[in-house]
């Protein structure tokens, strides 16, 4: 390590408009596409972590007195950048996450239409006034930020993550400190530097690198009034249980488990092309990917499983740096072998394993953690690749008889992030949305992940809190609300009474 | 106790529409007014509360479905109820906590409006539609039933502050089991009696009467989703902390120490009156009466105490029965004498005793829990009457020097429930209400409680959670959204293709 | 006629919270039924709607103070009264209008909901508030009342119409005076003495009934500030031109004819059931009514021709007073004329006319204006059964080949107010209700009247105005906008200058 | 005039994308601070207006299926081509109008921010969507765009009121026709160009020039669905009549007649500081400017009068391209002599003629349509110059007696644009704005323009129509409201009676 850090460039943070370097600990951030190291990051010590806060708490007061659309110009401000640096962010993200360019670059996008929404503050600020609640009284609220905010993200949306969070937060009138996933930081403290080049006061936007001892300083420091975080369900569950413990209001998105129904009117062909997307894209380490199908009826599940094997002959996988490539490697080489593990195990629990991509190797690129996309066939509940959320290309058909049963499956997953039907028919896509679990469903849609005027959010255990991320409930999430009922006293100025007054000038 | 149980009669449970008595354990609930108890009250076991939980979970499918016009208007036809049964509801609440029978009818009113809010159901519960987020591609959202609430209320607002919680959770299509204060539990489960002729079906609305051990149970059983929660701060903390751990989404309502501000420029009359009530208005016991005064210079704080003086003496204290009464007795015998500790612990600290009310007798009521209004002159931060919730009929006066000084006082201060400013002036106003560190902001109001067409919420220490309780915020915490995004394919049907589809008819 | 006045009460006006009679000119008021006239209505003078008009003016000061709360609780006890009069408002409905009493009891219903919005009008009347639209700079706004406003109701729903106009109007804090159709009076001038016995002022609500005599009043008194009117088309067009010429906002509701696709794959016996109860349903004196079916198939054609014959082979006509009737009389011996020229215009065109319903005979009912239903199919366009809005009991069949033929048809047609598709094709569905130049859409829904939470509104020359009727859209239609915006200067009393102000005490 | 048009440019329209000249009938545009004409304007023929119409009408069915996010994109990016080539409108604007360039600067960035507002069209354009109004049956709203609107613009803001209409129009999905005025017309054709260049299609937005043939063409076309008017009241009060008798949806804004109140307790230094900008800025010749201030009390009155005649003394007038004059000059040469023969009137009136500003002359510039600021003391209600609207740098100070006296002065006059009051009290402030039957109040605030997300409109004969300019009321009046209701049949795919049915694959 101690060689690998003489000629490594190393990743620190971003505190007060500057780069700051704090190397007591670092650990290495690796290409997925090579195994290859040549950069490290910084671990930040508890004291760093305080000082992002001290930075944002100081920042806090002017900011949260700048008016609205000043802040929301910002926001458009950073858009602009954000386009114009789109390339080199995209870059970033492939070099240290894996996934393909284009879909890189379709993160970014997705991150800017939340920049985007942040810009529209000044109307999503808008309090209620009723006039003459009694006589004479009036109400009003006003939503008003709350402080410092904190932000805990994940390694798989290095970019667009972060921007569910910070841009609402910081338009509402928040100062915020990320703390990025430290497997591919890059992008975010790229972003961060042009959001201070877009007008963004310093401390506004604080980012610290690190690890348990980062996240547990924010979940416990005083100053820090929110925190919205992003991962796995057990992660999630214990941020929530200690940053509420703790006084904060906490948002925290875990796992999922996303299932596909197909019915047997659905069009098949374009379900087929959705789920390879779905499945496969960015390897399948997407919250709202799907990693099941539920097949109503053996006509249906026969011609999906036809489908795809037929659509996976012609996957192309390699480094994401190459657009031609459908598939890029997993992010390390640790959660290489866990899914590989998952497709071991679902071959020894009695899954047909009807494509098997454990054994692909990338001329050129041994060393890259390249898993090819797998497909299972007769999954059952209770099995752990139908029961755990595997993030990984791999995926599964379970076959069912009724849309009924298929529904009473999804219910009773630990899990409820995304879901999509896809079929034809009008009541069977109602009764469905009306009543499954899950917070995003899609009809004929395979990835509903609401856009960025929508707001998204699981139910279940895939998230803890009361109100999803971006959208209308980030604006709500990241403001408290004040009430303010106003009567005036019957005044001598308006009745003359004291008509002499202005001695004083 | 064993005799008493024997003349006394015992106060159950209500589940399932039906009155439940479990009584294994039991607890005396006396009369304020002479210290006498003659009915005793149960604790419910975890099976007790099991049983509630149960009950709501059953009735939820169905209500749930129910179209939002027909919830509401049991909500609409209970308004009506409750109206024509006010004074029995009233003379409940007098009996069990003592506080004067007009001052328990507007208690009463307040919570109408409640329900009067809950009736507009349909309007609240709108959600959001976009068409083409893509082409032909919809996007909806819709705000469901989360499923089984709870509701924990303490003992100072019997009716009303269950009235906040459950008719908004069931207008939302929820459950609910209500855990009400054991010192006044009658009110609460008459109105549940309303409730049920009302219209709503049996399970929807439970009570249970109990201790620690029906909270425990309440925020730990998986089938509870949510829970509100109105008490003293240190116990909200410990709910919001026990109940998010457990998954559950919490708001928390704590303590108060509402400062109201009096400026120079105030009309003191006017100020002075409703200070009084503010001040004394059921005893003090209100999270948003005015327990401090900070008078912005001498003039206008001598000008104020010589006001409350003159007013003070005019007093009348005695059984809340008779409504010529200002003041019934305090809540327990405990209570009494943990408020009059607070006011020679004033004393001993070297405030000023202006007006001591610590030697009354109520002739004829001599065992009542009454305690005289009393008022402190040069209060001091530090000083525990300054710092801590008395909940009783002490009023201090804080000598201040600017409006600056006052809020930095208020901001400084542990709760940020609620505060007013007396003043004629605009901007003292405006700079008060915008920079405030308080949830609710009165200008020359001095119980700033929002209608229930807005909402109720704390600041800092005041409230855990991100929503505010009744008003909007409560449609927000009782249901989940739910984003739909929905595209069809290229049809058949409309284009004909299969026109000659419908011969399976 | 004469002697017919002797024997007949003659129905008033209802201004200034009292009847008010003018009898200079009446006109008879019929019961279809029989034929037979005992009452008369008196038509108002200019002088008497002028009396009507300056009661509404001065009841509007005191009335556009009170809160809307204590507005909204007129509505909610008005509810209450409508429930408990409906039967008699039925019978007044059925005795002049004809209609059978199970459906005048549906039009009561409809019109309460109506009620039941305005009673939301804390909430539906918030503004908007913004904080810092620039520095220590907010603006809000509020929504007024604009005065007095005027309504113009059509015979076909006597007391429903009225009902989407005036509780919204006087919820929002204006006044109102409704001129009724002449041809059935009776139901509203009741509705209005509830009105008065639910604690609206005297003034608020003033009725008068009468001619063109009144309406020219209403739409040229310049304390009249707005007008919601609705009838046919060219008196539509008539109000709005002239309402708008005099400077007042206008919403004028005009004619329909309303189209039903029925697509190949429907549930065609669901669709039949439907079209029943639309076509012939009140006569088919319905704005809302379906006289037209858009058969897309031949296949589809003949089931529904099919289906139709053999359900109104067992319809049954007769005095609406028997509700085991489907249909009763006609509103009057003339309109009974002009439907029945239509039938035969439309065997002169060269429809084919399924079923006749002109022979009709109701014995003991010989007088009536009883016309049977009458079915066509091979209706074309061009012919003027398909061009013109009959108000009558026949229903068309044209048979179409696409989806597309059937919306081409739709679009070209002079009216839009509502349409409808059956289908089981959510493509379908959803291509038809995004692109169809029509205001309300139902799916697999005969008669889309939106609920009273939601607006009533057509399109093309079906409504002439910017906003519709009921739900939202009235809150906006019935008040202005009111934007404010406030700085307060630096302010003496906040930065201690003005210290010893309050000299004036 | 003939010699003359040889030697200048003519300026044509704009339509479908590309610049186009119909010069049969042409009209010399002037430099005011010269008189003199170097360029001409062509005047469209009933038959360019028609073909600008079918260009847009061409345009709709595309950008109307395009997604809002696609359209409020165009206005992102047109947003920054204003602030790009804002000095060059800015120039534009001053040559031809005549105002100073930082005030024209002023003009663009507040049209800036209406495209900015219609940069949220997504989150504006939202719907209501109600699940279950009945058992499975869902209704939900969608705002559609209307097809082609138009806009009518005056001299006085020839870019920024062009902006307050057809940007949201667009972003609303419409086309649009703007005829601006014949005055000015180069700077909204150079943003016409950047809204091209920004990437709205070719036909979406087309412009005219015109007189009264064009402005009858496009209130008579049967394709134009709405028509937005500024300008003078009786103008508008036909255009309104003309366009509703035609059946389109008319806003029209006229004119305005502002009276500021200046209290005895205000703060004169700033008022005075205020009423100078808000009386002579753009030579008065805004619909917001203060042509009336209402003194109450004499020792205010003689207060402004005092701090108005110091500040004119110091005022500078000339030629607008020099920024450090604080006056340009009057638009025309037929507008000055109006202007100065209402002083001439005021004199003959009566009223006491403080500042006389006729005598200016600008060195340089002796053909320049300079009139220096004129101030009267002592108007009177009934005066001309208190009556009417002069729109030149004319400012007469009332004197009254009580704020109700000054109230019941504005009520009683035709206009009701804006008002404002200055005063320290609470009470007054909001005494007066809750009262006066004005649109647009400012309090300290002297010209109230609400911020672009909020609306604009005047009340009384200062607007015709229901829903003001710019903001949310835009939104509404360039959309019409359609509503869904959506039941489905039960469904033999759900319910799996038609399991086999995709034979059709």
């Amino acid at each position: 390590m101690k060689n690998e850090k003489n000629v490594t460039a190393t990743i620190g943070h971003f505190i007060d408009g500057r780069h700051v370097l704090d190397t007591a600990r670092t650990q290495p951030v690796f290409d997925p596409a090579t195994g290859l190291s040549h950069k490290s990051v910084a671990l930040a010590s508890k004291a760093t972590v305080e000082q992002a806060i001290a930075s944002a708490q100081a920042a806090f007061p002017a900011w949260r007195n700048t008016p609205p659309l000043k802040r929301a110009r910002v926001m458009s401000r950073l858009k602009i950048l954000l386009e114009e640096n789109a390339d080199q962010i995209a870059a970033l993200i492939t070099a240290e996450h894996g996934k393909v360019l284009s879909d890189a670059h379709g993160e970014v996008q997705r991150g800017i239409e939340n920049v985007e929404y942040a810009s529209y503050a000044p109307e999503l600020l808008k309090g209620e006034h009723s006039r003459n609640v009694g006589p004479s009284i009036d109400t009003w609220s006003e939503f008003q930020a709350l402080g410092v905010c904190a932000g805990i993200t994940p390694f798989n949306f290095p970019a667009m993550v972060p921007l569910w969070m910070w841009p609402m937060a910081v338009a509402c009138g928040n100062t915020f400190v990320l703390k990025p996933s430290e497997r591919d930081p890059s992008s975010v403290l790229r972003i961060a530097e042009l959001a201070l080049q877009a007008g963004l006061p310093p401390g506004v936007l604080n980012v610290v690198n690190g690890d348990k001892e980062a996240v547990d300083t924010l979940l416990t420091d005083p100053r820090v009034k929110a925190v919205s975080f992003v991962g796995s369900t057990p992660i999630a569950a214990s941020i929530y249980a200690t940053g509420c413990a703790h006084g904060k209001r906490v948002q925290a998105l875990g796992g999922a488990k996303n299932h596909a129904i197909v019915m047997s009117d659905a069009d098949i062909d374009n379900a087929v092309s959705a789920l390879m997307g779905a499945a496969f894209g960015s390897c399948g380490e997407r919250c709202m990917a799907i990693p099941l199908v539920l097949a109503v009826g053996d006509v249906a599940a026969d011609a999906v499983i036809a489908g795809l094997k037929a659509e996976m002959a012609q996957m192309r996988v390699g480094p994401g740096t190459n657009n031609a490539n459908h598939m890029g490697p997993l992010v390390t080489q640790q959660h290489f072998e866990k899914v590989k593990g998952y497709v071991d195990q679902g071959v020894a629990e009695g899954a047909t394993l009807v494509v098997d991509g454990r054994g692909l190797q990338v001329a050129g690129h041994e060393k890259g953690y390249f898993l090819g996309a797998c497909l299972f066939d007769n999954v059952k509940p209770g099995m752990r690749i139908y029961q755990e959320e595997i993030f990984g290309p791999v995926l599964g058909v379970v076959r069912v008889k009724t849309l009924q049963e298929a529904m009473d499956l999804i219910d009773a997953h630990e899990y409820g992030n995304g879901t999509c039907i896809f079929t034809r028919d009008g009541e069977a896509a109602r009764y469905f949305s009306d009543h499954i679990e899950v917070g995003m469903v899609g009809i004929n849609v395979p990835l509903p992940v609401p856009v960025a005027y929508h707001s998204f959010g699981g139910w279940k255990r895939s998230l803890f809190g009361d109100l999803g991320a971006y959208g209308p409930d980030a604006m709500r999430f990241y403001t408290k609300r004040k009430t303010i009922t106003q009567r005036w006293p019957s005044a001598g100025v308006r009745e003359g009474a004291v008509f002499n007054f202005p001695s004083h000038r």
